[in-house]
């Protein structure tokens, strides 16, 4: 048989995304457009590609047209010299001719700076589609924007889009180490090999930025917020260059995290007190030696007296008065300090939830203009559910950026589907009343709350040396979300995943309903098997990895499982009203008085805000404890839906992607069954009444689950050891 | 542009191996066969298909004769019921019809258990081809000898070849912990993903089976011979269980180490005295259960009393004593011990060189028959270049096999294109005169010299989780050619060097000759560079990364560079002679007179066996100083050398592992010259001495690479920290 039949027969028997793949391509898969008649309407809306303006970025929006065109088409992108009929053009704004404005006039004042617009327009009697943009980033999103289109097969004939990302900052933060470990990470090893840095360039880190800017992400912190300050020295500020210089021309900024101690490491000075004038001398020394490097270096993420990180603390100094040091270190060069506020101490007896509100709302209004306080989403960790964190709306003369964690620490690792963006969306969407109804977090972190001249929301990478990037197929949606929501905080999750689904799998509409509706619910399916009604911070300690709400004998009393679920044979809860810790009273009316009272707290935080007795009636007027047990068998029949779900999909998916996430699926079924009956065998001892019938007898006994032990489970990186 | 069209444009413009790729697949690329009348006599001898037997291994044959037709042809292999003309026959001695045997009498006499027939015969009238073993293992290897015959596109058509492994256990060592570092290792992380073991088995482990059956390794230890004990709990049991069964299919047997202490940490006993009768049982119901899981499980690889590693020494017993007591625990199940050599102690002042031949040559022949001892190839630690270990051969009745490391701890780490079945076949080759002369080191190995019924050779792997499995693309010659060598250990390293690059790169004559001369003069380079006449192990300590001569300080005196070079204002090298440590003692005649006078020992190992004065006249009539600086240039120039040669290779190469092996190369220029000036104005304070003209000016002064520090070298497990 000729190639050329065989071809034919192939792609007659095998759509090309049935052939297997690793999925290293992600979301940019750019398959043949096999329909006829939109293949033919396509091409004929793109007759030749002429562009206006030159630089880096172009160049890239340029590539990237051709690798999607190639891939639609089997072709090159044709291109034109002059604007004919059906031209695709694509410029900014300063550098399109001059008679191509007039029809775009009203475009351009809906958009900002990173925004663009992609316009079906007519140029004297030519009709053109033209990409444009204020700056060659947003022409770049633009040009993602106009593939995504055809990629999810819309028509492009009568096309008319303008779009602008809401908020500033977009940063992915990795928690990636020198020695090439990712604390948290689930999906291998760190992809910056910083040993063959700068010399080696890897065809990933181009990848890698490509599929930043195509969801909008501007920002990348290479390193660990448990940092090293070897970073800081030259030979390694020459290898964080050359990364810059790739992601530059995708208009992706490169920060660094900034161990606080440093000049004291990385220099040779005797203390690191913010107030010292060598110490301030030493910072301004090295945040120029980073700019003469890297002119457009985006600046510093600092972890700081935290877990045991130096900060301005050790000197009797505030998280102001340090984060206000670096700010001015980096100021001249346009620089921004994002400074966590994931702060909590041992010596604190106050509740760990209330600590990061106390210690920095009182500094409202006096950091630095280009300081952004960064703020987790909920005031304890990243769990599976966590009301939103009391600082925002707390802190309105200070630009809060949100944190959220897209390495699923505490939500099955790389191991269990959990559809994160459904949860980032619920918190977003979370109204805290701080000026009335209608005060959401979005808007808290999109600035227009309280007109904020800079906003920024950072989310922890899942990304590793994994084939596929995130290690389960389906991690990489929760990367794609965190740049959608990052781009729009208003956006519905649901369509965000319907997106991911078509470009990434398939466009079958069999397909993407059911496999939406699995990701959709697979949120609460964890927090079902995992902290159902409230619970948090039950797992097993150090690595997280699997249930350990007995654990109790660590220093630190907030480490303990038992310090959050407080279990006794009374009941089970954190009370936090005013009648316990009254961390509610951080939180603004009428939250404060809505969670104050167990009947009209909502049971997703019952115990959360309050120490539950075991038989307390609730709504559906079953016990605590009968519902306790019913949520965690509901999330195990939640997770065997989604097996059952997945294996109707094979006709759809490639066979590596589809037996990998299968088998996947297999792990993350016998995890939430483990889950489900540790921690009720483990309850039970205070509860003291039997497990409801619809609980199958659990495998093994308590003292067999509480013997388990994981030496090697991954995720923890040295600076925990 | 019909896709039809398109393909044969691109085709037409690009071989399909300059299609940028990544090198996951290794040297098993099954490109169309584009030469017309080649394609045409190939199809016309593969008419169809047809099997004899059954079984996991056959099916293994099958798929990757599928695999190869398909990428040969684009076409299915067809498939026969019965033998037509031309048919393909596949099937071993006891499966073939009586009728097809008659013809092949002759050539099973010339195999072994793993070894393989492939004969263009007639059965009656008919003429076809027949690949044949006595074992399933064997029809393997000769499926692949078969495909490999087509990818170096050699004519089958009176193809008659007749092959078999001259050494038994041809193993990988993985230098693997179970955290997923891995020790020396440059690759990235381990491919073993034990957290998602046993239910996720990735496509790697499939293909990395493929890539060591088509080269016959037939057994692979997983993890670190710095050991846990953790991996012999049931839990990882189940784990290796997982990866024993997808290796099975392709010949591959499991092997793991055994840490010596287990008994004590995994197991709850106070002791591992191996006279213990607990102890004893201990190990046997260890090894039970394992076996239980893992019918086929190969056994034991043991580190013992050796670098901190316990053994029996710790009780006061011996090698033979630990030793036997792991051979009796598996010997019920036809398990084997590979109990390492590789020791020296602190607390012994002799010379490290001669403690390993001290402590083990006195126990020759009290070893059990499952026993092997495993040596390295020199006496002290896988340097550029070393004299043959004198234990070869001076343990007549104790199976002795061969540790290589493949893995570049020493040359470079993955950033060095170094070709090391170069030096393989150096040591090989070697004649240790035990028995007159011929008394070569591969016989010793294979067997040959003293009969013996055991023989092995394991290679520490350099695989990781890089794409390209070896990180260097390079890197993947010397897994390929550890595996042929394993396999004959007679075999040209230039041979091995040529098939490889014709399967992996291109078949182009001037690419092949050009860059296989260039892999075959990598290995004389690195030694010019790192360590020319006989230096070794003056590399940086603890993560032996660059050059550190110049460190004294370290505890332990034999891991100092200044206990291997011995530098002083009279001269440098280690006096091993009658004079000094009398090392060469350990050598047979008539080695031991050559390498004791000065003049007879050959240059390249000067320095390890005498202390030579600076103005030392030697044979090219300049002194030692002008011939040191002259090495060391020479190896800079040997790099600029390739760099200029691959420069040249573009043309024939896909671009992704053009560019990758370019930027490497300017890693190598950039370390060789570091290595040079470093070295040479260190000892230039001893030789007082000028640099010779020829050598240019060391672009730092010496105290700068004294201060250089690597905090995060790649390759430093967690058992060093």
């Amino acid at each position: 048989m000729s190639k050329c039949l065989y071809f034919i027969f192939l792609l007659a028997i095998l759509p090309l995304n049935l052939r297997s793949q690793d999925g290293y391509d992600l979301w940019l898969q750019y398959y043949p457009i096999e329909e006829a008649t939109l293949r033919e309407n396509y091409s004929t809306q793109i007759q030749g590609l002429i562009t206006y303006g030159s630089g880096a970025t172009l160049d890239a929006a340029v590539s990237e047209l051709e690798k999607a065109y190639a891939g639609f088409f089997d072709a090159s992108i044709p291109t034109a010299i002059s604007i004919k009929e059906n031209s695709l053009v694509l410029g900014t704004r300063d550098n399109l001719p001059a008679y191509v404005l007039p029809s775009l006039e009203g475009e351009f004042t809906k958009i900002n700076s990173e925004g663009y617009i992609i316009k079906k327009i007519r140029i004297g009697n030519t009709p053109a589609t033209v990409i444009t943009a204020e700056t060659e980033a947003g022409l770049l999103y633009g040009t993602f924007r106009f593939i995504k289109e055809m990629q999810l097969r819309n028509a492009i004939d009568k096309i008319s889009i303008t779009d602008s990302p809401k908020i500033q900052i977009r940063v992915l933060n990795h928690w990636d180490n020198l020695d090439r470990t990712v604390e948290r990470g689930y999906a291998g090893f760190s992809i910056w090999d910083w040993h063959h840095l700068p010399e080696l360039i890897k065809p990933e880190y181009i990848d890698y930025a490509r599929a930043n800017a195509s969801i909008g992400i501007n920002g990348t912190v290479l390193t660990n917020v448990n940092a090293s300050s070897v970073v800081l020295t030259s030979a390694y500020i020459e290898k964080v260059k050359a990364l810059a210089d790739v992601f530059r021309s995708y208009g992706i900024k490169v920060y660094l995290t900034a161990r606080f101690s440093s000049p004291m490491e990385s220099g040779d000075l005797e203390t690191a007190d913010p107030f010292d004038p060598e110490v301030k001398q030493w910072w301004k020394d090295k945040a120029d030696e980073i700019y003469a490097e890297i002119p457009d270096f985006g600046g510093f993420l600092v972890k700081a007296n935290s877990e045991g990180q130096p900060g301005p603390n050790n000197y009797g100094r505030s998280h102001v008065d340090g984060a206000n040091m670096l700010a001015e270190a980096v100021a001249p060069h346009n620089g921004i300090v994002m400074w966590r506020a994931f702060v909590y101490s041992e010596h604190d007896p106050d509740d760990r939830a209330k600590q990061a509100y106390s210690e920095f709302v009182p500094f409202d209004g006096q950091f630095h203009d280009n300081v952004l306080v960064q703020v987790k989403n909920g005031p304890i960790d990243f769990q599976p559910r966590e009301p939103f964190h009391p600082m925002f709306g707390a802190m309105p003369d200070t630009p809060l950026m949100m944190e959220f964690q897209i390495t699923q620490e505490y939500l099955g690792f790389s191991s269990h589907l959990v559809y994160l963006p459904k949860m980032f969306e619920e918190v977003l969407d979370e109204d805290t009343y701080v000026q009335g109804e209608g005060s959401t977090v979005a808007k808290v972190i999109d600035g227009t709350l309280s007109n904020k001249k800079l906003t920024g929301i950072a989310g922890v990478a899942n990304i590793g040396t994994a084939k596929n990037w995130t290690g389960h197929p389906f991690g990489q949606a929760n990367w794609y979300g965190f740049g959608r929501l990052a781009w729009d905080p208003y956006i519905d999750s649901e369509e965000i995943a319907e997106d991911w689904l078509k470009m990434t799998f398939s466009k079958d509409k069999d397909f993407v309903d059911e496999v939406s509706e699995m990701m959709l619910d697979s949120r609460e399916a964890v927090v079902n098997y995992m902290t159902p009604l409230g619970l948090h911070h039950i797992m097993d300690t150090g690595h997280h990895y699997g249930p350990g709400p007995w654990v109790g004998n660590l220093d630190r009393p907030e480490w303990n499982p038992v310090y959050y679920h407080r279990a006794d044979s009374l009941g089970v809860g954190f009370d936090r009203t005013t009648t316990g810790s009254n961390a509610l009273a951080q939180y603004a009316e009428p939250l404060r008085e809505k969670y104050n009272s167990i009947e009209t707290t909502p049971e997703q935080y019952l115990l959360w805000f309050h120490h539950v007795p075991w038989d307390y009636e609730m709504k559906n007027g079953k016990t605590l404890w009968h519902n306790m047990a019913a949520k965690y068998q509901q999330g195990v029949e939640e997770v065997e839906d989604m097996v059952k779900t997945w294996n109707e999909m094979e006709e759809y998916v490639d066979e590596e992607r589809f037996a990998t996430t299968q088998m996947l699926l297999q792990i993350q079924l016998k995890e939430a069954k483990w889950w489900r009956d540790a921690v009720l065998l483990y309850f039970k001892q205070f509860s003291e009444m039997e497990l409801p019938e619809f609980v199958p007898t659990p495998e093994h006994d308590l003292e067999y689950y509480q013997s388990l032990e994981f030496p090697y489970a991954p995720g923890i990186s040295p600076s925990w050891h």
